[in-house]
């Protein structure tokens, strides 16, 4: 998942103004906007429609599952919804679908789609993960339950649906469009830069004003978060294995011969406590913070004001934690939270897992590992760093396994798209926060690393949850008069192209 | 399990005596012996039968399956065999069976037995597990396959044969028995000790010459150990969460949070990294050597010789190991075996730990460990002082959920039951290797620690494998010469009742 769709943790404490008292999210001529809307109203059934079909064929990368089927449906889609152009990409890995739609206008916006899901277990949902059943989420409204729905079809879909309303209402596109679309999100994006950077790609990229993907992370208080970057991340597993180690036991052996034989296990957990403090909260790497650019005092400015309006009991209790790292106040924690690199343990796995003991002595040993990055850390160098760290410290037999990752990503705050985005928000009666950089991670760095060098963000009105989770959902008809149901996130759509249009 | 069948890894150069070439294995007068050798044939059938039906109905203490009615078949199996009394002993968990039987006899012999067998998952085996299918294993002979088989019921149930042709052959037990089964040794005996000093029971038990556990562990070359005691041991689960720390999260929490809020398994790593030394190879827990004792004289001859006559290199391949701790000479890599205590890592288990990765923090870490214990260590001391070390370092936060284990076990060389043990494998031509300690562990301490203070052992002819593994099995007709099939193994256990009765 793009990994930032935290926002609805993050709540705040200020109520917006209801976007109920604020309908018309508009900039053209009332004239187009009422013909949009009518005709968004009058597609409204095909919009959900157009989800719950999207749904109902899921691309998984990581089981090889759909996956050109998903690309060959992706171009269709883009097609249907008014590119004249939509092709498919191969690349080493999973195909990206590339598309382009020319109104005739003087900007260019640039769009990113995934089309692929994460995998699921039917067996966890309250509802089968693929029907796309509409139920009701008491205090949300009607949603669309299913694998998809907020991560990230839904939102997708109500930006096609969008297009589909400016051509059904014989309404001019105020800017050009680039779609590039990729099938390998949810295991880490590992060929979507190959695709970026095909010529003819990049050439069109190059044209754009930026690059969004859609999303719809309102929180209750209809809130949204425009953020000015985000976090790199490299995803990795650490394995000690008597194979690679040649000591140790080859295959799991019985536990009793421990006091003759070495232990892959413990060869782990010793490695793995050099790469942070005592208190296992600082990147302890040799090296690690050479590149870790400090706050900038505005980046500190607006890390202050979002402590001022954000409610930290109800974070803490959301999140379940008691206190942040060191007893930090609030403000130093969410200080924290922006600027400083990571080394966590997502996962251990040696041995016996399951309930009760099992006398072995496990062959090996695995820890799944992530580590945050901040600007100007880049995914290449953590690495390198890594490697260095644990063959200066004789652990040569430890393999760093990289599953995936993606450097830091900062987006300029003065950008036409996050001016656009901020406008469009406002417009609409919406407090958005402002976020100098989303502690999760997104391939957004694939558009604002050179050779691309895009503003790049998320942007959406609208709400859904549970990405990668069971019953992840997207509301379609909400009940919150301070969130977007999707008639309204279609619209909100529809502003944002006009603000990139018309901004200065 | 009672962890010690490792006698088949454990192979030595030497090549025994076939048995076939020493047929009578007999101390009674040879019309006795032809007439239970008769007996034993004719039964033969009938003992295959009672093998593959106890099978059918497998005890599971972890997952409280079928243990009252364990207990009760278990019973009527006794007084089937000829025990007068055969009751059963309720305990905190599942019950014990206590059965004797007066044979008139001046000396009574002590018998072990568990009625519980290991957990199983049938899509693992070649043929249904509690089917007890007869198959041919290569270069052993015909089997029955089914979970139990070799730990404990088939050679338990051969045991139970002997006594069925002495019955069958009238002629009468050359030494009464007292018999004392328990549900709970799979899952570490923790009430067996209450049953065993039940004033009825122990009473029992002070009459025996000591109490042997039905086994069959002969390997390719016929060869058996006769262990003069085993390891003790403590299983138990370290768990680091935020609930009990009071940091961290109380749940799963996504890792781009990792910067500002603590981790458990980062707290786990490093509570590990201070239990052992760091080539994960000395345990390094407060006072843990304080009652170690090292190995006597004798012990260190019995480990030379031992080394001596075993190929390092066939243990070397048939374990997967490529050198021993330290790269130690084979006869100090097997003192070290017999005489140092460990701490190892059976398991580790925190968040993701499926394919691939997830950004996770987790809210709970666990390390599965067990510690195996020396002479004169106890469990209770272990588990004194690792709390003790956790404390002193500050992880006082991290729970030590202790869920069985084991005192070490000593039995004296010039025992009744050691002497007749030998005795027994010699008449039958075999090479008997006296092992000072069992690096395993099994739950004889409850009979030589006070009060029962009695020596205790394995003891059987014939081979099976498998214990806790998918395909366990155990052998009833060998095509190895050198290895007992089933009624050779029915007759050892008559001879070797024969040599308690007789010996000095």
């Amino acid at each position: 998942m793009t990994d930032a769709s935290r926002r609805d943790i993050l709540t705040h404490g200020i109520i917006g103004a209801s976007l109920a008292a604020a309908p018309s999210l508009t900039l053209a001529q009332s004239g187009d906007m009422a013909k949009l809307r009518k005709a968004v109203d009058a597609g409204n059934d095909a919009a959900i429609k157009r989800i719950q079909e999207w749904i109902s064929l899921p691309s998984i990368a990581a089981e090889n599952r759909d996956m050109l089927k998903g690309a060959q449906y992706m171009a269709a889609l883009a097609k249907d919804a008014g590119f004249q152009k939509a092709e498919i990409v191969p690349t080493k890995g999973h195909p990206a679908v590339f598309a382009t739609l020319d109104a005739g206008a003087k900007r260019t916006m640039g769009i990113y789609f995934m089309y692929d899901v994460k995998q699921f277990d039917p067996a966890e949902w309250s509802s089968p993960p693929l029907e796309a059943r509409i139920v009701d989420k008491p205090g949300w409204g009607k949603a669309i339950v299913g694998r998809g729905a907020i991560n990230q079809k839904g939102p997708e879909a109500t930006f096609l649906a969008t297009l589909h309303a400016f051509r059904a209402a014989g309404v001019k596109l105020p800017v050009n469009l680039v779609l590039l679309a990729e099938g390998e999100e949810e295991i880490g994006s590992p060929n979507f830069s190959d695709a970026a950077t095909r010529p003819d790609v990049l050439a069109a990229l190059k044209r754009c004003e930026g690059i969004i993907i859609p999303a719809a992370w309102q929180d209750k208080q209809g809130n949204v978060d425009v953020n000015l970057g985000s976090k790199g991340i490299i995803e990795l597993e650490l394995i000690a294995s008597g194979a690679k180690w040649k000591r140790g036991p080859a295959k799991d052996l019985h536990s009793s011969y421990k006091a003759m034989v070495d232990s892959p296990s413990w060869r782990l957990v010793q490695a793995l406590q050099t790469l942070v403090t005592p208190d296992g909260n600082t990147p302890a790497i040799d090296g690690w913070f050479e590149n870790v650019r400090p706050l900038s005092a505005r980046e500190k400015a607006l890390i202050a004001e979002n402590a001022k309006r954000s409610n930290e009991a109800d974070m803490k209790t959301s999140m379940g934690v008691p206190v942040w790292i060191d007893d930090l106040p609030f403000q130093q924690a969410l200080e924290r939270l922006a600027s400083q690199p990571t080394v966590n343990i997502e996962g251990l796995v040696a041995g016996y897992t399951g309930p009760g003991g099992k006398t072995v002595l496990p062959a090996r040993a695995v820890a799944k590992i992530d580590c945050r990055l901040v600007p100007n850390q880049t995914r290449a160098e953590a690495t390198r760093k890594l490697r260095a760290h644990l063959d200066k410290r004789g652990f040569t037999d430890i393999e760093v396994n990289v599953s995936g990752g993606y450097d830091p990503t900062e987006t300029a705050e003065d950008s036409r798209v996050i001016r656009a985005e901020l406008a469009t928000y406002k417009k609409a009666g919406l407090t958005a926060t402002l976020n100098p950089r989303l502690a999760g991670s997104w391939p957004g760095a694939v558009f604002t690393a050179p050779p691309v060098s895009l503003p790049a963000g998320h942007f959406g009105l609208g709400h859904g949850s549970g990405a990668h989770a069971p019953d992840e959902y997207y509301v379609i008809e909400s009940t919150n008069p301070k969130v977007a149901s999707l008639p309204q996130a279609t619209m909100g759509f529809a502003d944002f192209l006009y603000q990139i249009a018309a901004i200065s």
